[in-house]
């Protein structure tokens, strides 16, 4: 079976520390949205950059479960027919009811979050001051309720009936590359690229490769 | 204003072009879902593989409003502050109530589906039977309640009280690309990789690079 549910808590952490984007479902009377936004995982509690969202957190009556989907896409899966097409993905789906953090539980989160993305920047940047904390919502989810999936490998009609077609099956793998990083002209340019953030550039591709072929 | 919401359909169009994943978000038994799945697009109307989400729209009692977004990260946006870090992105939300295909559209829809993940494949490839196409849920949404938003460019605290901080700040591009082809060894395996795929792989950097910078 090249789809799989897994129940494993290593790939469920090995997914969502490979990516950094998310999509947020929530209710907006009775409506769902779906936003995208950031995140970061410490141990088994999830970190969400909740500003988007923040609207309909706050105008709903009561605490309200959320939907919290980040999808790694890692290759095309080009089979015989068009009904074995497939995507090899690693997802991730959390289930709850977020807390929506106050005072130092929010400038922690907000500490997990900000070094999930990209770790260092959180000690080398200047820290929120009171009045930005205050313009940031940072939703609190644990990773209790989850769902996660992967597909690897090549499609699955290379034994059945179509297996002897004229076509070209297998996969076309797809990768998140990091470029040159392009520097801010404006202000003070001078200061060098740091070591830290060089790291992260020449680690993305490491990061986006599935841990399981 | 880097981030900014679009009223152009040409931003609308190129946007989902450029994409072939969705996150589908949909109301089950009144709790979010939002589910990775494909899309395509043939001129103000989206098709999108709702198989995924099958369970909960044939369970619902009413056709129910659904939000599809599909988001395309383009860099990592590296502030001098923490509170300015950002993401450079083109997103595209559309809500509305979907049409559950039948029939000839369905099979319409799929091929609509099939072209925009990779041009050539419906003619290449066996098209669907009878029995697989009632296995496939293909839903219909117009675009006509959308959101647009595009973030571009440096962080904004190039020419604020933080300008002059000592902190390198720019942007990390990043770019989705297709590896090498890995072709499946099971079955025949002697089918030449046809050109209409060797575009498509040449294509995916262009495709996934952002229409305007």
């Amino acid at each position: 079976m090249p789809e799989r549910v897994s129940l494993d808590r290593r790939d469920l952490h090995a997914i969502l520390d490979a990516g950094f984007v998310c999509h947020l479902g929530v209710l907006d009377d009775g409506v769902p949205l779906v936003l995208p936004t950031i995140y970061g995982r410490a141990g088994d509690r999830l970190y969400v950059h909740g500003s988007v969202a923040s609207r309909s957190l706050r105008t709903a009556r009561a605490a309200q479960p959320v939907c919290v989907t980040v999808t790694l896409v890692d290759g095309l899966v080009l089979a015989r027919s068009v009904f074995e097409h497939s995507v090899n993905y690693r997802a991730v789906m959390v289930f709850g009811v977020p807390e929506i953090l106050a005072g130092d539980d929010k400038l922690e989160g907000l500490r997990t979050l900000s070094e999930h993305v990209v770790p260092g920047q959180w000690e080398y940047a200047r820290r929120p001051s009171r009045e930005e904390l205050a313009q940031t919502t940072v939703l609190e989810l644990p990773l209790d309720e989850v769902s996660v999936k992967i597909r690897t490998g090549p499609p699955e009609d290379g034994d059945g009936p179509d297996a002897d077609l004229p076509v070209w099956a297998g996969e076309v793998p797809l990768r998140v590359v990091a470029l040159d990083p392009v520097r801010d002209r404006a202000g003070r340019d001078d200061a060098p690229f740091p070591p830290h953030l060089a790291a992260y550039v020449s680690a993305v591709a490491a990061r986006t490769a599935p841990s399981r072929t």
